[in-house]
């Protein structure tokens, strides 16, 4: 049976929301590409034991997996008791990590030493769908692969901020910390150390639930968490360096990069990003192995991305280690942030509609479109021409070109 | 097992060719948006039932169709003899016409009664792998939807031209012809109306194996294609009018619009496009009604796109009629084609190579990369400067500043 509305949690984009996430899409990739990233594409449908081999977490069971084909399928089911992973061997991506990780392993003779990655596009995850989640969304990630210095966070810092200021955002906060500071203190308050995710998992909760809440879970878990959460609690930024060395001196070299106010990007988007050290940051992603960031602004009471660095992922697997860090901007919530202020300021530039009485005015209304300095279309004119200057004007059309006459019509004529 | 190439078929793009892709999208969608179409963006999954129900011919039996999952699955694999069609619900799209009919369907209401639309993106077959085909592959789509008259076929003509020749292509033809005649003819050779799809296949091998290897093809097939052939090589322009009086007319006012050389597009594109009344032209899909046209590049030897009207298919699907005509350009052909001579043509763009020596110019470099007007990228000084550079040269860097001496190095210091 035809069915007229996209699959459950899939979306079509009619023109008006279509303009509004490419202008923002193309801000971002800008202010990427001037901070030094170049734009790869991966394959949207990948291997599925790689999509399922990683660190995917979670995701792993949200992948939309693609039937075998032909005599692939006919054995698949010949199996007694065939399973989902018998009849498919690929699947769509769910992020661009692991296909990253992919194209790095496979093309690493061909790029540079240091490599600054854009990614932008679709990615798919069959969640169940609730307001404001999709099973098909835009990703738009910063990576950088083959630099062990705090440069690579830096970079990528950098790139976000000014992909954030270039769309208009700039009222935000930077959340940062360390995974090794977090597995430290969490062994140092006497917690198991192979309990630390679940910790983890509670401790990401405290500006939700609170502190007693956390307690309180922790406690559910069988684990007492109040000595760690008074050390959180009692903690400065220095402090840091008893729980690690490395996270402390990795972190300032970060605060310091950004510690003088940067260049004016541009006249309405001057500022001084701010950051904070979170010692309850968490990030969900189990391949974060040291900095951890989310952009968070007070203004939304939102996240606008996050990521960090991930050192080991590429060396579990393609065998030879690189250490890299990533961000990733969460475009679909940014759409909806900016959609009204958005809609009201790029909706005015100039369209021509193009008017004819008479199919032998087709070549001379052609001729006249295609000399226009702006977008122009060619309409039939109708009998009720009121109306039809509404609807034009309706779907944006600026200026209105009679063709018989040879002359524009004034919307009010 | 961990795979390092993308799946058969598929592709990952390097920097570069995704640099050059996206630069002949730009310059297409410019000229696309500049003749008045609008882009709108339809759902990469759809529903199996659409895809399958159209009028896709060869394409639905290539279609990826993805895996029910959870309940659903255990449910389909308990049925005894449970097939592909029972395990799936949802596919890939293989086109962007069926999409567009669900999308025109589902928000019509909310569209111009014109909706000219603009449609590019990936879209996803499975055939045989072979030299220059791929599995998922970019198409760039126009289409009108809601105008009965020529004027849809001009204006999408018109936007095809201009795209091709934004793109530097500008040595072509445009072969035309009109379904409707190419039927007509066929009946009056006294072939039967119930086998001329039959006769078009082979008629559509005309410019590969000639006249007599089309003659010999429909005599196996048991048809005597003399008299048609006969007709065929006699026919004159006008001589339409005899097989199909609104064909001729159509395409009169197709011919007509085109006559005089249209406005210079720009300096170096200015041409006047010639068009060729093809009587062997056929287009394969089965959707066509009346036009039909192909651009073809007798330098490349090689089509560059086609499309035509499709006046019965929004009706099929939908319920109501609506006259509806589309061209599709041939991206990954043209990418091929312009590959080398686009690689020397934008590769020149200036991109800064910030280098600094010490964790303690970070923020320094971060400022003079910022205030940069070009893309700038930062990196650590290496003991090998010499080698360094020319590494940074042949990834497109054109300048090197080193923040230490605050100044630019000469590439050759």
């Amino acid at each position: 049976m035809y069915q007229m509305t996209p699959p459950k949690g899939m979306r079509d984009f009619l023109p008006g929301e279509k303009a509004l996430r490419d202008v923002i899409a193309s801000r971002i990739r800008e202010a990427y590409t001037d901070s030094g990233f170049t734009e790869i594409e991966t394959s949207i449908i990948e291997h599925l034991d790689n999509l399922t081999g990683g660190d995917g977490g979670e995701n792993t069971k949200l992948i939309y997996k693609i039937l075998k084909r032909g005599e692939k399928f006919d054995e698949a089911m010949a199996k007694e008791n065939a399973g989902e992973n018998d009849l498919s061997d690929l699947g769509l991506r769910f992020d661009f990590t692991l296909p990253l990780t992919r194209f790095y392993a496979n093309n690493r003779n061909e790029l540079p030493q240091v490599f600054k990655s854009i990614q932008m596009g679709t990615v798919f995850r069959g969640e169940r769908p609730q307001k404001g989640r999709f099973r098909a969304f835009t990703q738009c990630d910063v990576d950088v692969i083959g630099d062990p210095t705090p440069l690579a966070e830096i970079e990528i810092l950098n790139a976000a901020i000014k992909a954030l200021s270039a769309i208009g955002l700039n009222d935000f906060e930077i959340l940062i910390s360390d995974r090794r500071f977090l597995l430290a203190i969490i062994a140092a308050s006497g917690l198991p150390a192979d309990r630390a995710d679940e910790v983890c998992i509670s401790l990401d909760k405290m500006d939700k639930i609170g502190k007693d809440g956390v307690l309180a879970e922790l406690k559910e878990k069988g684990l007492d968490g109040s000595d760690l959460l008074s050390k959180i609690e009692k903690l400065h930024f220095d402090d840091i360096a008893e729980y690690s060395a490395e996270a402390h001196e990795n972190l300032q070299s970060v605060l310091r990069a950004f510690s003088s106010p940067p260049q004016p990007l541009s006249s309405e988007s001057a500022f001084t990003p701010k950051f904070r050290f979170e010692p309850t940051l968490v990030r969900g992603m189990g391949y974060y192995t040291s900095t951890i960031f989310e952009i968070y602004s007070p203004k939304y009471g939102s996240a606008l991305g996050g990521g960090g660095r991930y050192d080991k992922m590429i060396g579990k697997i393609c065998g030879t280690d690189a250490p890299a860090a990533g961000f990733s901007i969460g475009f679909e919530r940014i759409c909806d942030l900016l959609g009204e202020e958005y809609k009201n300021r790029f909706s005015r530039q100039e369209k021509t509609a193009v008017l004819i009485s008479d199919p032998s005015e087709y070549a001379e209304a052609l001729q006249f479109a295609n000399a226009e300095q702006c977008t122009a279309s060619i309409f039939v004119k109708k009998k009720k021409l009121g109306k039809q200057l509404q609807n034009l004007e309706n779907e944006g059309f600026t200026k209105y070109y009679d063709v018989t006459k040879k002359e524009y019509l004034s919307r009010h004529s």
